[in-house]
């Protein structure tokens, strides 16, 4: 294990990091708050940050890298930004004990979107804008790490993807990650000015349209009020329901729909599967809003499709008390916690891709039970699955399930009843926010054990990192020498 | 499709029901109750079924049967159980309606035991007998389909232990069937004989000892009390949660516990997990209720022993309400609800073996990851599981979730809350018995609405049958001409 190279690629991440923090700056001049805070852990973090990147410099480059290396650098990678990024927090007492900074820290780099704070509005603004940064950095980092990094280091979920990716393909991957990276950053960066100015023009000031198309693209859910978007406009709602849905996206799947490529574009069975989902749902639960409240038709349909999608993506945003329209519907909620966007998008959970792969698998086991002679593949998008990407999936989903579970006992030993429990871990776990219960969406996470919020926190990094990246390092097999 | 073959077997089975629905008649007698309602369904079913048996007559072998015929038997045929089997609930006027006749049938022959009876004591005796044979006669059906007739027509899941029945090696399986099954349904008879014996000893008459008795080798759970086991002595509470026990374990290895053979026992990994697992979940049961309750220690680890064994082996019997200890163990006990006894045993659920699979296998995953041109498998009992024995044991866990997360969307659209629908579903599914909230171990299922019944109905037997010999009459694979 090189782990000169490692601590080189921490010290430049903590640089990085602290680069961030300066942007807050001009909003603390433009408020008239105290800009010491961000100052003074941004330039920290870049002097210790540059101080270990040049100390332990090696040519840090992916190609260097072997797999181990790899999984290590992210973990600790994401582990470094959130211990980092939680000083303007501390430094400025808008969060005074380390375990609600941490969370706080964590819920925005894995764009969770989870809270502890109980008044939003009463922090400062450049405090509010890192919070809201620390997601669109999560985001970023996300979409370098499942369409280049990832694949390298064997992560398999997400090679299924890869494939797709444009301008990549799998044998020659290696030279053309920095192109890709770059290209999908400039989408991401675009969709996030484009959904700034339509929120302005929705009537939102600079600040909040800022912050909230910051935690959109995210898929983050962070917002700058204490209400999340219950009081805003139908055009505001309607325009990031749009854009939460976007996020969701397989940002090679954006790209292509940019070059006009509609063709590639449909004949991607996973965002086939997320657009009739989707369809599907909003229309099972404005229905379900129409029958068991009195809210109108319009009402209705907006309420379900912002609580849709925002689930669906992880996004977490808030419009509706989506807890309290009637059992069926949290029923439903609760199992959308389950689903996740697409791959290779910001969204966290589960991913649609998965669901496919499991749902057809499970499909042609039928088929096999009675022909046990034949080999009969998954298809995906036209082309038979390896059989070793099929295992990775469903090891995935039964990894998934099986955190689940160990961290729901674990979470309910602390003392909380059966619903937020199992609500809490499934919304750390998948990155999406709030939950049900004392978790609800009108509820945060202020008053959860302390305990409680380690775990949580720990479940918001192993769910972002697709599991394996943290898991296999407390396997024997990571650490023996080969 | 030989579908002469297939009335012809129902109509034995039929028939087989009527002989043993006579068999309540002493205790209509001895107990002063009318007679008719048994003598009538009885001998009417006898009728019927033995005409259907002689008309449709061929050899009827299971050398003839193919796998399509085999599945559709087995499915047909515990439906024609539970439809002929509800008759002397109607007859008598103890069940007047057909939705709630049908569901204690059918929970009755699936060994879940969830009731809709409200007042148990005022059922006539003779029809509770009958109600409580329904679950002997299930596990008993149970029995001879697990070691029997599922290997033969590929239902992967079982096939693992089969080659560790007794006398039976994988290859010439066929001709052993039956000394097998009559090896097992001996130790299954002895079992119950030797329980129904140490009850009255413990102080209950002869006709609650045979019911309970009857209902605990089937890991079934109908009780004769409306209190279940709650206001038993500690003595008789100890022999259920033995007995129990004993019920959850693959009746195999009980031959071989009684051949002294423990070298054999011990090597047999689903039973050291089951051991294990069934120890640890006790003390941490135990120290829960200690921990919130004011029980004394004895009464702590009875109730903690009593309720984990009855929920793991699925059987459903209650002797406190689990689900009022704390929340915590409220959640602990929700997941015990998915753990299911031991592959050849009556018990119902996932069963544990596929969960030893599946935690090696995620376990293994990451080991992949490592060396991803490596062939990992898993290994059971020393020998490497064939792939697709693996895939077949990971499907079935998916595809039991998946059926979990429907039928939770309809079942809470029917209008109960989160905690009762969960609950429900997998009570059913896993053939348990009770659940949490409106179907909890004081409540029964007698307010559940009545669309809801039927799903759980089909649930019940679902879960019975291994999910895919129901399920996989509903692919077009099945109906598909070779």
């Amino acid at each position: 294990m090189n782990f000169k190279l490692i601590f080189s690629i921490l010290g430049l991440l903590m640089a990085l990091n602290g680069l961030f923090m300066l942007l807050g700056i001009p909003w603390a001049i433009y408020y008239h708050e105290d800009l010491m805070p961000l100052l003074v852990s941004g330039l920290g973090a870049m002097g210790i940050g540059v101080f270990f990147w040049q100390f332990f410099r090696r040519q840090v480059s992916v190609d260097e890298m072997n797999n181990k290396e790899g999984y290590l650098a992210v973990a600790l990678g994401w582990l470094t930004m959130a211990l980092v990024g939680m000083v303007p927090y501390l430094v400025s007492g808008a969060i005074p004990n380390v375990t609600d900074a941490f969370f706080e820290t964590m819920s925005g780099f894995t764009t969770t979107g989870a809270s502890i704070l109980n008044d939003i509005e009463a922090v400062p603004r450049n405090i509010l804008f890192w919070r809201s940064l620390t997601q669109w950095i999560g985001g970023m980092g996300i979409i370098v790490l499942t369409v280049a990094l990832l694949p390298l280091i064997g992560v398999g979920g997400m090679q299924m993807f890869v494939a797709e990716a444009p301008g990549i393909s799998p044998d020659k991957i290696k030279p053309r990650i920095k192109d890709t990276a770059v290209r999908l950053w400039g989408i991401y960066v675009s969709l996030t000015v484009i959904e700034m100015f339509l929120l302005m023009y929705g009537g939102m000031n600079f600040f909040d349209a800022l912050n909230h198309s910051l935690t959109t693209m995210a898929t983050g859910g962070f917002s700058t009020y204490n209400a999340s978007m219950i009081e805003q406009a139908p055009f505001i709602q309607y325009v990031v329901i749009v854009f939460m849905f976007m996020a969701g996206v397989n940002f090679s799947v954006t790209y292509f729909v940019l070059k006009g490529r509609f063709k590639r574009v449909w004949a991607d069975e996973e965002f086939k599967a997320y657009v009739v989902m989707t369809v599907l749902f909003i229309a099972l639960t404005t229905i379900g809003i129409i029958r068991y409240t009195d809210a109108g038709t319009e009402k209705a349909f907006r309420d379900g499709a912002f609580q849709v999608v925002s689930v669906i993506t992880t996004t977490g945003f808030v419009s509706a008390d989506y807890s309290a329209w009637s059992p069926f519907l949290s029923v439903l909620f609760f199992f959308f916690m389950f689903l996740g966007g697409s791959a290779g998008s910001t969204a966290g959970g589960v991913k649609i891709v998965r669901h496919v792969v499991l749902l057809k698998n499970s499909f042609l086991e039928m088929k096999r039970l009675l022909h046990p002679n034949a080999i009969i593949p998954v298809r995906l998008n036209g082309k038979a699955v390896a059989p070793n990407m099929t295992y990775n999936v469903l090891a995935f989903i039964m990894i998934y399930i099986t955190v689940f579970v160990i961290s729901a006992i674990l979470v309910g030993f602390t003392g909380l009843d059966l619903v937020t429990t199992l609500s809490a871990v499934a919304t750390s776990l998948g990155n999406i926010g709030p939950g049900f219960g004392g978790v609800g969406p009108l509820n945060n996470f202020a008053a959860i054990p302390t305990a409680t919020k380690w775990i949580l926190s720990f479940l918001m990094l192993l769910g972002r990192l697709e599991l394996f990246t943290i898991l296999i390092l407390f396997t024997p097999y990571f650490w023996r020498k080969v």
